[in-house]
């Protein structure tokens, strides 16, 4: 699976939040695409970088309720009505849709009666407008508030929670999470010496053994479900 | 009262609607400004134009479920943080915030099972969040449909609701609009020579009549309401 990242950043190198998820980004097939850092937006080469995608993320801080103006520019130029749905086009049909958005404030202020007084939902509505003209399947909205403040632990917990919307198959589900931490963890000893981990078969081991585990107890309550209904 | 419309529109010059409505703009008190159109953005010049208003329109034509860039480049640069809400500060609390847009596609197509599956409501959420956060009074948006389509005579009702949106005291109410058009009658035929016109000052006696007679009508319903409720 592909993603691209489309990123809105003014100011993307003062950015503290958008460079520690510019390190998280880099996995195989994932492409970082700065609309900022455009010398000039060539429509057709944006049209088949999005086609060339299986999932589509747009990545902003959140500016006055929306993506700062460089997105929308890149919008109202890349995204032409024929591209997205004219003609019954369905260029990104069936194509995942995701925002990753940052806020300087809390997510208890994004709700009614909160001091923002609207909710993230609604704030991203207009996109999910677009995703949903282009026919394409809408992710949950991954939220980052208040980087700023995160210790290291919670850091390195939003690290992987970001790897895994742009890359982990959809729905967020125990066993397409099971899936993913196995993949990345046969992966990653690959490139390790034998001196570095010398438990990780056994650790990949206990993994897979736990997972079977799942799935038996899940077949176990499948059938005790299917009792309870005869 | 005073009233600044910030218009966005990356091709001004090229838009039918657009330049109709700055005919219609060509008010007293009821500055025309121009988003794109500006050499550079003065934030300090902004902002002060912003606080000598007492209603403030922003309008646009609709381009992916939000305004052009350029106005959310205005935005980023022009709104900031300690301008709209920050150290308590009111800067345009009590001031009226309004919305006029127009639209390529059809009313009937912004609802839920509509071709656009979102309502004008639910797109303008973003910039209503905005005038919320800054203690603004919000105006029903004003919506300008297909206006390629519209014949004269329809151009001439959006011409006058369009100048009614930019002038007429909140909320639009019968007496408020009947004030409205009595006053902007009285105002153009100062402008008349007697000739022509004759009479004018007659129509002019006829609407202060019947508005007296609409008013009359009101106290006897309120006093039969009094009298069922005794």
């Amino acid at each position: 699976m592909k993603t691209l990242v489309v990123v809105s950043h003014p100011e993307i190198n003062n950015s503290q939040t958008q460079q520690f998820l510019l390190q998280g980004a880099k996995l195989q097939d994932v492409i970082w695409h700065h609309v900022e850092g455009l010398s000039e937006i060539d429509v057709d080469k944006e049209q088949k970088l999005l086609m060339s995608a299986d999932r589509i993320i747009f990545q902003f801080p959140l500016y006055w309720y929306a993506a700062p103006s460089g997105l929308k520019n890149w919008e109202d130029k890349v995204l032409t009505r024929n591209f997205i749905y004219g003609d019954d086009n369905e260029n990104l049909g069936d194509k995942e849709f995701g925002i990753v958005v940052s806020t300087g404030m809390p997510l208890k202020d994004f709700q009614r009666g909160g001091t923002e007084n609207i909710t993230i939902d609604e704030i991203m509505a207009p996109y999910h407008a677009i995703a949903d003209r282009a026919k394409m399947k809408i992710l949950p909205t991954f939220k980052i508030p208040q980087f700023q403040y995160m210790d290291e632990s919670k850091q390195m917990q939003l690290l992987i929670d970001y790897q895994r919307y742009l890359t982990q198959a959809y729905p967020d589900s125990l066993s397409n999470r099971q899936a993913w931490f196995e993949q990345e963890f046969a992966d990653r000893i690959k490139n390790f010496d034998d001196t570095d981990c010398t438990h990780c078969d056994a650790i990949l081991n206990t993994f897979a053994q736990r997972r079977e585990d799942i799935t038996q107890l899940k077949s176990t309550i499948n059938l005790i479900k299917q009792g309870e209904d005869e």
